[in-house]
């Protein structure tokens, strides 16, 4: 196991790996067939075995370092295309052909990951070899009654932290999505509350109006009030709920996972409950979330290439960057091994 | 500062950089809209604020490190694409939109480097923050009345010493530029003097014929004597000036800028004086400089490409190679803050 | 010489370089015209002089770094297309134009390497400027009445010892090959001796039946016993001879070339002799050998792909592993100069 942890110390060099559970793939998209994920630069395959279970392996056959992922499964196991080494979803070595002996060897385990199979995603453990004691997140309204939920898996050019504080971050909206969210101008103040959760940091908008532009007249057609919160979640999980009067709810929740120190998976969960047919929420839904996600998509690479340009980030913050030095702070904290008791509720001001 | 001053070193692992004036672009290409430039690996970003006064910033929001150069300038202030922050030409913060308190603060500054529009070109001083005790190089003859001046820019695939030495040698000429300038036989020795200038060097080459082939039948049809300079002036001038009878005077001038440790641009002036009607002479040597420009850029490449396998340079000099190695130790000097008090003066003997 | 060695030492990260001779190119494109190839990382120029004689030098002129391979030979000399030095096949600096001294100095050398042209290809020895106390190997059958020769050159996408372990492996061409070899069932146990000859090793096998599929059917129509025996000679031998009754003989000599870390190319000499007209060999043989070897090649590109990826080997062996820790037991003390002196003989089952 020694290489493989060197790999993901090397890998997250741009930045810290909280271990934990992480969304690698759709659940149906996992078939017998094996295919191979990155997890912080780690190469896994993932293939159902003959239980229909899904199941994690390093990507490495313990023989000669071929990819398992090039394989196929055969009776329940998965075959290298090599010499035809055989293993089971846990890694234990089942066939060396043309061998006398038994195949069963410690030398010859390939390291085998958790697997959960929950909420449409495939969710995987982190750390090898190891019996997680917690399960993965549960994402709430997804699937419940009254809510349509939609599901989206996109690329991010970017590292976990930068992703999740764009997607919680509220003062970019006025430029990067100018006209959809909100405008650079009439501008009012809002608070803001800062609440740390159990492994986690939440930020809650008071006062603040029905969005303008587009997207705020179809989420909340009657206007109102808005309850808005915007959270993070080790080791992988950024939040976004609106609540705007009792008949709108809406609920993004993204599974964030390092592929690479600087591409990272989203695994979106959108739990929607609007006065519109589901039909028009549909059609109208999908392309105006692209078009957000387009120009975060595009704001995220500049970003990235600029720090990759000069070697490291060097940011500069003020209080109204509610959640990007926190996020941060947690994943250096979950990635050292220590867990944050920080009991903190602060409330600044914001001109929104 | 610490960490651009750090990229700079790497930046130019493969050479020494000089601190000074160097040109980044042609004065008419800097407008308004921001534009990114590399000097000596450093990422800048160029406009001209409101006053039409050319500025060049570091290309990094202080705020998330986005580019400045994808962003626009308003009311003279370059404003960031991703939160809208606004920096002056001074690199002061001018606005953290959102935010209730003044945006100005030491740690929201971007680095600022000082600018002329001068000769057509932009000069930026290299060092950030720095008001230059010095001016631009003053490219001589240029637009001076009798002279056709012509503005070239082009990209040369090779070290800022390489791309130097190149312009300034005699040697390679029969050989690269076979039939354009000189001539791999009936060679005759001439007499070249070698003179320490202050933060410079200069070659005269004394006794020389008018270049044989074609640039020779251009440049002095009526043949003659040719009295014949090569210049370096730190940190980036590269000169070449002849003078064949009082009737033509060609003073080529270039202006190198390290863009990366493999990549210098190269900015020419070309003041030309000949018996020639200015119309044919424009028809004429654009495509004679093109051809000589092409074979030299070729032969850069590959010195470049090898030097870069090999993983270090690793020459042999003899006393023809007139300004090469002091070049170098210019450009070690001064990247190292001596300044050279050599009063050199040296002939040797050279067949052309 | 320094760099030079450096160079060698840092090319050869990924696995050990044993020195010797080694094959850079068929004899037949070697002309007058000079060639660059690439051994073990090592830029080298080959061509033939004024007598015909094939010379490798270091692919960079000793002045200003160009590759010689970019020039052209005058007289016998190569000559540098930037400034026009020229070298003869040893090395020696003979003509600095312009320069009025003796162009011979020992700063002016360019290294040399031994050549020979022996049975088809060029030969190299890796040692700059060494008279070798050796001669190439001799390649076994090749161009004997009776036996035709066929030669190939490929390129392999892995280092020496993987290309070497893959073509000399048995247990891989039941899945890697399936049908053409041998096949995953009925698999019957053999014997097999592992012998350490004098730089090498072998294994012999023992109770082989005619291999199963298409290749067993055109190597030997008749059936009948078989005798087979996959031999690994330093530096770069890796050889497969096959004796099917006393009417089919088959020797593969593949001579290997490290070109990169990843990279090796393979220069294959086939000498067979089986009861089937020369044409028809000739017509079958080269379609299945290409076959094979597609094969080959893509399982050796996702086996180094997933080792770079992993940033170094990993392996487990069985016993049936015969011949690849022995390779790279060679290969690491032939690279730090050690001599084995191993009387090994083993004899173990495999189930083929």
């Amino acid at each position: 196991m020694t290489k493989q942890l060197h790999l993901q110390a090397t890998s997250s060099a741009n930045g810290d790996f909280a271990p934990g559970w992480y969304v690698v793939a759709a659940s149906n998209k996992v078939e017998t067939k094996p295919k191979p994920v990155l997890l912080n630069g780690l190469p896994l395959v993932t293939f159902r075995d003959s239980g229909g279970q899904s199941r994690a392996l390093l990507d490495r056959c313990a023989h000669r370092n071929a990819p398992l992922s090039a394989g196929r499964v055969v009776s329940g196991n998965i075959r290298c295309h090599y010499h035809g080494w055989e293993f089971d979803g846990a890694g234990t070595c089942k066939a060396v052909p043309g061998l006398c002996a038994e195949p069963d060897h410690p030398a010859r385990r390939v390291p085998s990951f958790a697997c959960r199979d929950s909420q449409g995603w495939l969710w995987v453990y982190s750390e090898a070899d190891t019996d997680p004691d917690s399960e993965p997140y549960e994402i709430p309204f997804a699937d419940q009654a009254g809510y349509l939920t939609i599901r989206e898996r996109l690329e991010m050019p970017g590292p976990l932290d930068a992703v999740a504080e764009n997607a919680l971050d509220v003062p970019h909206t006025a430029f990067v999505h100018a006209g959809l969210f909100r405008k650079n101008k009439d501008r009012r103040p809002i608070e803001v509350v800062i609440r740390a959760l159990n492994g986690g940091v939440e930020a809650q908008f008071i006062g603040e109006e029905r969005p303008k532009g587009l997207a705020g007249r179809i989420l909340a057609p009657q206007g109102g009030e808005v309850f808005h919160w915007d959270r993070f979640l080790l080791p992988c999980i950024a939040q976004v709920e609106y609540r705007l009067s009792d008949r709108s709810h809406i609920v993004t929740t993204a599974a964030l996972t390092p592929r690479t120190p600087t591409v990272t998976d989203l695994f979106a969960t959108v739990a929607v409950k609007v006065p519109l047919p589901n039909a028009i929420l549909r059609t109208v839904f999908k392309p105006v979330a692209m078009w957000i996600l387009r120009q975060d998509i595009e704001i995220l690479r500049s970003q990235t290439e600029q720090v990759s340009r000069f070697g490291a980030e060097e940011f500069a913050s003020t209080e109204i960057d509610v959640l990007g030095l926190r996020i941060k702070k947690l994943l250096r904290e979950a990635a050292s091994g220590k867990t944050s008791s920080a009991q903190e509720e602060r409330r600044i001001k914001m001109l929104v």
